[in-house]
């Protein structure tokens, strides 16, 4: 039987992404080792690495150097995993389980576990910072503030704060999509955006094509979640399973049902490859990316 | 009596650091209302904002413009706010008074309370991000990879992290003084060296002679603080005094006494004068806040 092309590829960008992961995180041998270590365990051997995924896809729409992608992957990702190490702790989401293993506040302490998160997101921008060859400076300066306003009030954490605020309380499903285009959208997002930047600049309309096709995925991800958190047992999913239930948190399976959010996330997808019809081969793993992302949940 | 030049300078860039902060921080009426109300809270009215004073002082060395330093300067009080609110959670010194005002945790609970840091730490990376007029995006890039390296785990947070395990512990003056060259000395010098790269480029001479300023002054300002934090009550303070004491936490006084620490903050100011001396005029303001820093143990 032949390999899939595209499970080929994805793997081995994987594998590279921890690599870079590992020569960008500092090493335990430094002081402060316990922050170090702990830094490395709360990014390394973990997850899917979709957000890097998506910067590498969307770099070769671009013709964007590989090296660079790694890179600007490798902080899109610290991004992310200071998000789930904060998510975890106590005062918010109280969880002792990610990826398989103790969250990083079980396993290092709380207050490590603030200073992980903090350290993480300062890596994320000062390597994004450094300049990347054949880059403009320009587009790198627009990398960093995509990044930023993706990652802020405005993006991930304003949606982390509308979801607190929206716990034991019914939303509509208008609150509940804005609350995630936030919250998982805005990096999502900005992870296409990123790597397309990194190459060849596009024009207006292939921008905002471009664009229109990340929000979907990023909208797409998060109903896929909501229907992988409802199904799914906590060992498959390596995370507590159940738990929005649980918390009476809002999500897609509780305000549209199961079978409607299914077709919902395929909807998305359609759309997201609507947005794409006249990319041409270059995005064919980009088109492969948003298949794989709705396809996790069936 | 006529009135000091340099207390009116001081006023008048702590009021339109006020000013800009006001503006670059979200408003209160836009959602997450709370995350952002919360933001304010910790960012506005208060402080001597001893950083972006730096920033602006320096850039006065190399004629950079105002208006972008006061962007830099509210960019370095946004990190600087943020570790505070971090600083002050329970899981880390459980403090419940900074600036005279109940802490963000007390006043906002504490999921807000970390989220409120996290959204200060990615405003500031998007703010110094975002193009400044007349600053070339290669510089800018350069002034972000310099707060990024100050901020995390080779700066501040990596000094808190050194900080956290020397809680009960002997720590020699040698060590002592790497904690507090991260913890607090480089954020200290990142506003100089962002400040004076918002304007003309000083030769390698030049940038070094200034980098050893903005370590001395990075040094002193935590030497200071030790002092105060042992002298003064917590009135005067509009923080908890006395509290290194109590949590038994190594400190300037505690190792070389009262009068030795003061002599030694008076050294350092002289070291950075020294630093400074064929500087000229321009760098007037950085050799009174110098003095300042200093003189505010006396």
């Amino acid at each position: 039987m032949a390999a899939d092309p595209f499970l080929g590829w994805m793997t081995d960008i994987q594998q590279q992404i921890e690599r870079t992961l590992e020569t960008l995180l500092p090493q335990t041998a430094s002081a402060p080792c316990d922050l170090h270590q702990a830094m490395r365990y709360a990014t390394l051997e973990g997850g899917k690495r979709v957000r890097p995924l998506l910067v590498c896809a969307a770099g070769e729409l671009t013709g964007a150097r590989q090296d660079n992608l790694l890179r600007i992957g490798s902080a899109v990702e610290m991004i992310h995993a200071y998000s789930l190490v904060h998510d975890d702790m106590p005062c918010m989401d109280n969880d002792v389980l990610r990826r398989g293993k103790p969250t990083c506040h079980i396993a290092f302490g709380e207050a490590n576990a603030l200073l992980v998160g903090d350290a993480l997101q300062a890596r994320a921008f000062e390597l994004l910072a450094t300049p990347l060859e054949g880059v403009e400076a320009t587009a790198q300066l627009a990398m960093l503030a995509t990044l930023g306003h993706a990652s802020g009030h405005a993006g991930m954490v304003g949606g982390q704060a509308i979801d607190l605020d929206s716990v034991g309380r019914q939303l509509t499903l208008p609150e509940l999509e804005y609350m995630h285009m936030l919250k998982t959208g805005a990096l999502i997002r900005a992870s296409v955006l990123l790597g397309a930047r990194a190459g060849r600049v596009l024009d207006a309309d292939r921008q905002a094509r471009l664009d229109h096709f990340a929000k979907c995925i990023g909208l797409a991800f998060q109903v896929v979640d909501d229907v992988l958190d409802c199904e799914a047992d906590t060992n498959t999913l390596g995370k507590t399973a159940g738990k929005d239930a649980a918390n009476d948190k809002p999500t897609y399976v509780s305000l549209m049902g199961f079978s409607e959010a299914k077709r919902f996330a395929c909807e998305l997808r359609d759309d997201a490859f609507a947005a794409l019809e006249d990319f041409g081969p270059d995005a064919q793993r980009l088109r492969a990316l948003a298949d794989y992302v709705v396809a996790r949940s069936f």
